[in-house]
């Protein structure tokens, strides 16, 4: 078993949000598929401990939007390295409001996907949500930003639980003593919060 | 409702086979996905007319083997554009067998997975298969095929039936007049075949 075997696969990235009783969030994912062309239907695959993931499973209900390559690493740090449960991420960013009422950004994306969920299936760690396509748009022109690009291109960081993407053990930087998140950098900002368990600089060791 | 949205999202392009009774095939997906890390889970959705699903369904084990960017076309056409009811694909190719007994070419790709399927969910037209990585090995080094480049710079064409990809309005070629499905290609050679539904050129017309 090599694991190095799961870098060969290819994904898009997206920001995946959802509305439920007047709360808003959002997450990035990699794992959008669609699954049939008739009727038009689609799946993404989620984390359970994702406030997003929480919201979906009780409105039945998101939206995806596929990120630009030029996408503002701010965007996806905004979306993918802090918790709904912490803070709107929707606050001071702009924003549309979708057909089923879910919010999504309209800079930075190429094309954005309203989806009625028809079925949830637990797959252990993650939710799989397959849906119907009530909506979409091409929103931006320019090349979709890849799952390669972004960690070849932006260096780009994972939390532990953002991703389904099998965990790289040839990085380096520095790993949470406390949750195992690792940060890709050379240095570590004395200021650096986790974005997994928001534990401080301190806990971080080098590797 | 633009459906040009979903030629925004990203896929990798993957050799799907399977073993039931002494029966070998294999088809073309771009549907495969890591879902899970922790067991490592995956997903590969396929549609029902496909032989390699019924195998699949039998023996409930499949192999992934992920293509390489300088993929010769004649693989694909081989594995995509015929069906295993009609040839056995693996005859005069060379291939290995793996952990679980299932053939799986050697030549032109990245990755292999070997998959135990867990669980299966009906979609429609498809069927998803969620099942854990058994055993992974690196084959051969260099850029993966991505559908993109497999669309952008083979020229590729898509049968009806081979793909979840969403059917392209603007596409333009010739088009089988009994199955739909379509030829994108400036002539239609005189003995061309329907890789769907096997009708001969004089029913294929311009579009």
């Amino acid at each position: 078993m090599n694991n190095k075997a799961f870098f060969k696969l290819s994904y898009g990235l997206y920001v995946v949000s959802s509305s439920c009783d007047g709360k808003d969030s959002a997450c990035i994912a990699n794992t959008f598929v669609q699954v049939t062309s008739e009727p038009a239907r689609v799946c993404i695959t989620l984390n359970k401990n994702n406030y997003t993931t929480s919201l979906i499973e009780n409105s039945c209900v998101y939206n995806v939007g596929v990120l630009l390559d030029d996408i503002d690493m701010d965007v996806i740090r905004r979306f993918g390295f802090q918790s709904g449960k912490d803070v709107n991420k929707f606050d001071g960013i702009d924003y549309e409001v979708d057909c089923q009422n879910i919010k999504q950004i309209t800079e930075g994306i190429a094309a954005s996907f309203s989806v009625k969920v028809i079925s949830m299936t637990d797959v252990g760690t993650h939710i799989m949500f397959v849906g119907d396509v009530i909506d979409c748009k091409v929103i931006n022109e320019g090349e979709v930003l890849t799952y390669a690009n972004y960690h070849n291109k932006k260096n780009g960081t994972t939390p532990k639980n953002a991703s389904s993407y099998q965990a790289d053990t040839s990085k380096h930087g520095w790993r949470c003593t406390v949750c195992g998140f690792i940060l890709e950098a050379d240095e570590l900002p004395e200021d650096f919060i986790c974005p997994v368990c928001k534990q401080p600089s301190s806990v971080f060791e080098k590797i």
